[in-house]
């Protein structure tokens, strides 16, 4: 059985008239017209009519089922069709793989289904162009960030995985037994990166990480994609700037680079201007209280306050100064106003997308937040060992991928830019 | 507390003689010479002397240890000293961080350490330039692989790692708690590649996996990166080509683009040529045959074989062609010899590098041979069903990183390839 292609679809054309050519692709559509067939061929790269004649070649394709495999040598010819601008006249049709009907969802999505159904069928889904378009976006977004960061000189690091001790408090950890000892799936590089700037300075992970939160919202996922920087000798203000700069560059470069796929998901992109609006938390909650809700400094803002300030703050925006005790221990004081603390969120509209600011560096203070906050920090005693060795002062954030990717591609659920996602409820396919 | 450089120290010169600049980095030595001291200032970028004049500077660093972290302001000048081409005449130094003595290792590794004590100081290992060089390396490989295989038309894709069930029979496999039900964390990404040549036809993947294997050898972690690619419409051959290509471009781009790093690690890029030798198991057991290893035909290759066999072949080459039997349920069958499987194993000398074959595309077949390994096919039924959607032919290979990174950098232990290495005995840092 021949199984090779000599060219992808998307290669062809009608300057090719008369070029015999072997392609392969699903059967999108097929039609019987007196003694002819008609296949609507697909690949990854495009789509052309194939013209089945011959007796042998039609009784081939005639029970052949929508979704089926084929491999077909032919000639390129000029086509008459009204969709399409050359056509291939087949010579010998092979069929490689048969689709058993009826299939759980309609691929071509005149059907709807419910996205529990295409989750269930997520490898026929991607024959939905919307869907694959997701995910060569997707393609081009990891490109495009891994391209920027290395150009800023971000070294990409692999930290673990698989790590022995909860970090960050410990809440929402994933444990497994590994071997006779217990450990944990890491929810963020936090610590390993922070550590990792004191050889390498600027470093990048792009990776999965895992949260064990029994949340059902369209944004919240249990194994999630992050992208993490830290830089050593950057405030958090610099890596603000990197972080905005990676959007924007995000925007551009899909713009430029997946016409096709921004089109077949009916989407304009919307690319943002840097810099991004700046709001501290004190501001954040005047606007609140100008309308209604009345809030404290060092209260947190709750789901319902960020939706407010979504509506007030529709785009990209930072959300910085938080009160320092409502940040995790490594997050370094304003020194001019203590209780105050150098972070900030990423926000688009009300979805927070990504989480950063400037590190603590000196071990006594991070052991005196620690304790704070009721952390064990003989918990952390390999990682603050790291903190006497010269640790320079760095700064850095998370960004969710699979949240950047949502808002990028104008859709709500975080499951339909994730291949095979991950919440309390669903473990498979 | 000013924290920020104006330039990296691989970035000045002595053209730049007279040009004020701030630089940070750690002191990697301190000498006192009269009414001077001279420091050795290490960035991740390079190296330069500090020439400290003045009372108050040179109170500042009379106390400093070495490895700690200091931000210099001065003018770049040239200098005399032999190791030199410039320095930089200090006007500010300020102290960001102070390394505590002893420290755990000397990173310079005049005293030299063994690689727990190095492992379990790892941030501190990493301002050893050996050290540094080896993931300055590992970032280029991973940018090199990513690039070389978008180019080609595969799309990279991110697929879970907390996997319902125990795929690929299931030996090995770290257990989790997830919710109320139980899960694992997967060994490789083989069911879902196959699956998602459905519609992506070409992808690739570079993540964590995961093997519980109490494995005490110099080549084997519990928690290890691979590079996988699954192609539709390709053979095995096909691939074996594609991975010859990788390997190629990885060697050529780090000799290019990794001249400094290569020196620090005192070794020449031993570029291979493409093609690599092929040699089938049935000619393999004939060599080991002559070298008196009596082995019939569907003896598993142990690792004596291996060693033997490198010795015959000592650089890269495929080992192909191996019993169907040797094989896991999804590797498809020679059609004109269906004991004999399409698969290859890449060695280098006695090493596995990675491992690959063309798949079963039919599910009759994999339900047959899920049945002869003993495995249960409602197990796998998730992944079955995707094979009655029209799946197309399909061939591909993981590549263990780890391992392609001890070959490029000539290191024996995979630990020093890997910045926090996990096996049965290390869990920490």
């Amino acid at each position: 059985m021949e199984i090779k292609k000599t060219h992808n679809i998307g290669t062809l054309g009608p300057a090719m008239k008369g070029q015999k050519v072997v392609v392969g692709g699903w059967v999108e559509d097929l039609r019987e017209l007196g003694k002819l067939s008609f296949i609507t061929l697909r690949d990854v790269t495009g789509v052309s009519q194939i013209v089945v004649a011959g007796s042998e070649n039609l009784s081939q394709v005639k029970d052949l089922t929508k979704q089926s495999v084929v491999l077909v040598t032919g000639a390129v010819q000029e086509s008459k069709a009204r969709d399409f601008s050359f056509e291939i006249k087949a010579e010998k049709i092979e069929i490689l793989s048969r689709a058993v009907h009826p299939l759980p969802i309609d691929p071509l999505g005149r059907l709807e289904s419910g996205i529990d159904n295409r989750l269930n069928a997520r490898a026929l889904d991607l024959r939905n162009q919307k869907t694959a378009s997701i995910f060569k976006i997707r393609h081009h977004v990891l490109l495009c960030i891994r391209k920027m960061l290395s150009e800023s000189g971000f070294l990409e690091v692999n930290t673990p995985k698989i790590i022995g001790s909860a970090s960050e408090g410990g809440a929402n950890l994933f444990s497994l037994k590994y071997f006779d000892k217990q450990a944990y799936l890491a929810q963020s590089p936090q610590l390993y990166k922070e550590q990792l700037t004191l050889g390498l300075e600027r470093i990048f992970e792009i990776s999965s990480f895992y949260r064990a939160e029994k949340s059902h919202t369209v944004r919240h996922l249990t194994e999630f994609t992050s992208v993490d920087i830290e830089s050593a000798f950057m405030d958090y203000t610099d890596v603000m700037e990197i972080l905005e700069q990676l959007v924007v560059s995000v925007f551009d470069h899909v713009e430029k680079n997946c016409t096709e796929d921004i089109k077949n998901l009916g989407i304009e992109i919307k690319k943002p201007q840097a810099p991004f609006e700046r709001v501290t938390y004190k501001q954040a909650i005047e606007e609140l209280g100008k309308q209604g809700l009345s809030l404290a400094f060092g209260d947190d803002l709750l789901d319902s306050h960020l939706r407010t300030l979504g509506e007030i703050h529709p785009g990209f925006y930072f959300l910085t100064d938080w009160p320092l005790k409502l940040k995790p221990f490594y997050i370094h004081e304003k020194e001019d106003d203590p209780v105050v603390s150098k972070s900030f969120d990423l926000q688009y509209g009300y979805l927070e997308l990504s989480s950063g600011g400037r590190r603590l560096h000196d071990p006594a203070k991070i052991k005196a937040r620690l304790e704070e906050q009721g952390l064990d920090s003989a918990q952390f005693e390999d990682h603050l060992k790291a903190f006497d060795w010269g640790m320079p002062p760095h700064s850095g954030w998370g960004l969710g991928l699979d949240r950047l990717m949502a808002v990028l591609t104008q859709i709500d659920n975080v499951r339909e830019v994730v291949l095979y996602p991950r919440d309390p409820e669903r473990l498979f396919p």
